[in-house]
């Protein structure tokens, strides 16, 4: 959490970019349920009185912090229409970015595979999610009905296992020590796209 | 959370399955750290008195709860040395073999993946998942040393994305409207072993 902030920087004050970093690293640390204003307070070196100064409410934080994901996810979902080929190839694309999506915005990833919907803000980050998925699951569609995919497992499960193994790799990854963005997408390709077996 | 208990059974007292049944659902639902003995006292239906008649401790619970999962996998690594066939063969029975688990034992195993080694209870699990991942990952070497399967990702690599595969499942299985374990397993051995390119 908030490890790699220096510690001069804590000490003059937050710009809203390190406040939303350092409130992400408590979000999921604790569970967002679980992080008190007091716990922001602490964490970003303020007094609990001037943390309202710094955060109008956790769950504005919540929503900018599910936000720089998901727009991550669209972002790329509106530059895939860029590239050529079929759709396999553009199902390929997907994968390799949403991967580089995740090591890049790893926190905020992260945080977004937690929400449940206890709330309006997380309902509508779901809500995004299953857009996502959605796209996702027309990608694989258009690859099954082409003939480029494999026709015996039903799209909608190849759909859920693709972006449950990209997933995954929020349980384990360590940017410190974990290959680049491209070496664990290429990985992630090989086993799923071209299977195991040799 | 324990909607599948009748009524009448939670009215009439409870057995020691039906208690830890019970009380992995408040478990996932609240999170382990985030239920009280009151909490599980309103799941049980009995007072916040009697609940000590009933669980002599929440961390005991949550041993005996993560146990059932890990037994189930250390059985299975047992039973692997009577399959038949080379290293990849008892690599995909062991997939097919966790898949089974997993729907079997769905609570246990999703509190399991929960946990965080924040007790003596949790980093014991965490060390049994450790030495299953070992024994998995020792599996993978052997099926890539005798040329079955791709030697160009890294095993421990492969390992992580198999079993991020297997466990994403418990993010969106539903035993009432799922495939059953078996058409869940032939998807996700097609997909990682055979892959999805035609």
């Amino acid at each position: 959490m908030a490890a790699s902030t220096p510690i001069r920087q804590r000490r003059r004050g937050h710009d809203p970019e390190s406040v939303l970093s350092i409130a992400v690293g408590v979000f999921n640390e604790r569970g967002y349920d679980g992080t008190s204003m007091e716990d922001l307070a602490r964490a970003l070196g303020v007094t609990k009185s001037a943390i309202y100064y710094h955060v109008p409410g956790k769950e504005q934080l919540l929503a900018r912090a599910l936000d720089r994901a998901l727009d991550g996810l669209f972002e790329m979902v509106a530059d895939h229409r860029a590239v050529p080929g079929p759709a396999i190839e553009r199902l390929e694309w997907v994968v390799r970015h949403s991967v580089r999506i995740l090591v890049e915005r790893l926190p905020y990833v992260t945080l977004l595979l937690r929400v449940r919907g206890n709330s309006p803000t997380e309902l509508a980050a779901l809500e995004r999610r299953r857009e996502f998925d959605r796209f996702v699951s027309g990608l694989v569609k258009e690859a099954a009905a082409d003939g480029s995919i494999r026709a015996d497992v039903d799209p909608g499960l190849v759909t859920r296992l693709l972006f449950g193994t990209v997933n995954s790799i929020t349980e384990w990854y360590q940017p410190a020590r974990g290959g680049s963005a491209d070496e664990l997408a290429d990985g992630l390709l090989k086993m799923t796209f071209g299977g195991l077996r040799v």
